[in-house]
């Protein structure tokens, strides 16, 4: 492969070495069912408690708090129907900016008869406690507020929404699938009921991920069969991928206080250097923001242009998410915080990881301004 | 690894080298997200698309047929549950010896208001045509009949009950979990409307599958997101592990008239010297039977014990399918077939794949004896 520049970490990252090492064992060698009874059954049930205990560290919560999933999406899809028609009540409160895994969850909850309410997000994509102790009542059955947006990198205040949200008898749900590992988690000291990870954003593979449960909390299932999951998730269990999501929150976490500075060093370089470029502006806040994550917008040019542009470059970038990278829409989330359809149309989404290297950057720096230098050429 | 031979092909397979090898490229080098529009991402995107050619080739149906999903349960969850809610109709068709995930999706149906009537099998396991058209009739929204069972093997009549459904406007769906690659599937000649696939069953990954949809049959989704599977299951797309999907399927096709003879073969010879021990006997069918399957019962033994025996003896075998291994209530295929509880939970499954060898099945032959013979002294 060429030498390229991998920018296009809240899409997806590559899985670790040592993930895929911890992986390998259990596709053809140690491929028991987890369910056997059979000595090769107990060596996969043991490799998936072996993932549940350190999923479960890196969250701070118990084994038995953690239900493996598909992916990100099921564990919203699950934390919100899951929560919604367990509790006898008929309300959901989100905010406007969150991913539609949480969106189109609650809009087919609303063909069941449940009303979504949309919390706003300010210029910065800030979502505040004054309005959800505005909006919320008791009738509220979830309030859910993802820790870090996906596009912008607004970071939320986790904590404070989720006492609220229990002052009024409402669970607190979480969608931290881009803010675990980049971030500090830790579901005690916030107080949360439910929260949502992903195994591919943060170095393990891709199809897997993992629903927290706070222990006493009840919700219904998605998924009818077997007893898998403790019955909340039926289906044989997907061995490999647990151990890797185990491997790959454990190895994250073992330094993560480090690789995050540097992340942010980075964020800031390419920050600086890129509103440096003639009309162009950042999108999301200053502070508070998830150290993997820069967005911009560029007066005149077209996001879905510099994207490939750049990847002619060998340059990998984003316009928004992944999930909506092939729409012409505006980003729901540039237009819930206030920008015009032509600024959201504009946007480059810049997401680091721990393995991003100062070369990558340096790339990413020259061809920006190459690239948008070229494209208002062409005009 | 001590020498082993393994009997447990039905709770799940080991993954091929050939499999292997086709996912690996997809975690840690061509790792981009499908839905990215930069290099990666078409790269990506082209895994996708040859694995969903490969996975559509081997049912006969078109590459627009095939949705993916996490696996077996997701699969005929989504199909009875897509098909029931998009219906307008209230009641579902199904057998009494389908798998859980089949009966918990239509318990949960009930939940709903849904109406499950439920055919009969005989003492072989055999659901027959004239049952259906009996208890059909036009509030019917979907049938769904396995098409070989998973813990006796029966393999069923699924175009003659397809074309009974038909008649009375209702879709038909299928459980191919067990019988893919292991009998002739073609959905266009049986004229099925969904068919439920599993990675892990035919030398793929755990924790991928697919459903089959054919054009022009409409379902509702089960999980709400991005636009992923044209909306139908939206999510981060699994790409090694759809990649080992279309590669296994494609690798069995490839050799599946050899191998169903072979283990035809390896099947009688365990049948006929199994029969010879005292107080064995067969349940299942000995006509229309999967290759792969061979399941007995024995005077006075517990199944359960015997399958911890054996496995002590590195022979791994299982009483029912892997699902309710940890149960000790007697499984529901073997009561709706007229087996007693005691008979029921005697239970010895012996599942083969195209892999086992002649040795694995001398190991097999050797042991079984023996520690039925153990066992039986023990008491």
């Amino acid at each position: 492969m060429k030498e390229h520049a991998y920018f296009d970490n809240s899409a997806t990252t590559a899985v670790a070495k040592e993930v895929l090492d911890e992986m390998l064992p259990f596709f053809t060698g140690s491929y028991g069912n987890p369910g056997s009874i059979h000595s090769m059954g107990d060596e996969a049930a043991k490799a998936v408690m072996t993932a549940r205990k350190r999923t479960a560290s890196a969250l701070n919560c118990r084994p038995s708090e953690i239900i493996f999933t598909s992916g990100g999406t099921e564990s919203d899809n699950l934390a919100l129907i899951g929560a919604a028609m367990r509790s006898g009540k008929r309300k959901i409160i989100t905010s406007a900016i969150e991913h539609s895994a949480v969106l189109e969850a609650c809009r087919f909850l609303g063909t069941l008869g449940y009303e979504t309410v949309l919390l706003p997000a300010d210029g910065k994509g800030r979502v505040t406690v004054n309005n959800l102790t505005d909006l919320i009542d008791n009738d509220t059955a979830v309030v859910s507020v993802m820790t870090a947006n996906n596009e912008i990198g607004t970071i939320q205040p986790i904590a404070e929404l989720a006492k609220t949200a229990h002052e009024h008898g409402a669970l607190f749900h979480t969608d931290a699938v881009q803010a675990f590992t980049r971030t500090d988690i830790n579901v005690v000291r916030d107080n949360v009921d439910l929260l949502s990870i992903s195994g591919h954003k943060i170095h393990g593979p891709k199809g897997i991920g993992a629903l927290y449960v706070k222990n006493g909390v009840n919700i219904s299932p998605m998924l009818f069969g077997g007893g898998q999951e403790r019955g909340m998730r039926p289906s044989t269990e997907n061995v490999p991928g647990m151990a890797g999501l185990g491997k790959a929150s454990e190895l994250a976490m073992a330094t993560m206080k480090g690789d995050v500075k540097r992340m942010e060093g980075m964020r800031d370089k390419i920050i600086n250097e890129i509103l440096s470029i003639r009309g162009a502006y950042l999108n999301g806040p200053a502070e508070n923001r998830l150290c993997s994550n820069a967005h911009f917008g560029f007066d005149g040019i077209k996001g879905k242009d510099l994207v490939l542009r750049l990847s002619k470059m060998n340059v990998m970038a984003s316009t928004a998410s992944a999930c909506s990278a092939g729409s012409t829409e505006p980003s729901h989330v540039m237009t819930a915080i206030g920008r015009s359809a032509g600024e959201a149309l504009s946007s480059l989404r810049i997401s680091l990881s721990r393995y991003t290297t100062d070369r990558e950057v340096d790339l990413l720096l020259d061809a920006v301004p190459d690239a948008v230098r070229s494209l208002r050429t062409r005009m």
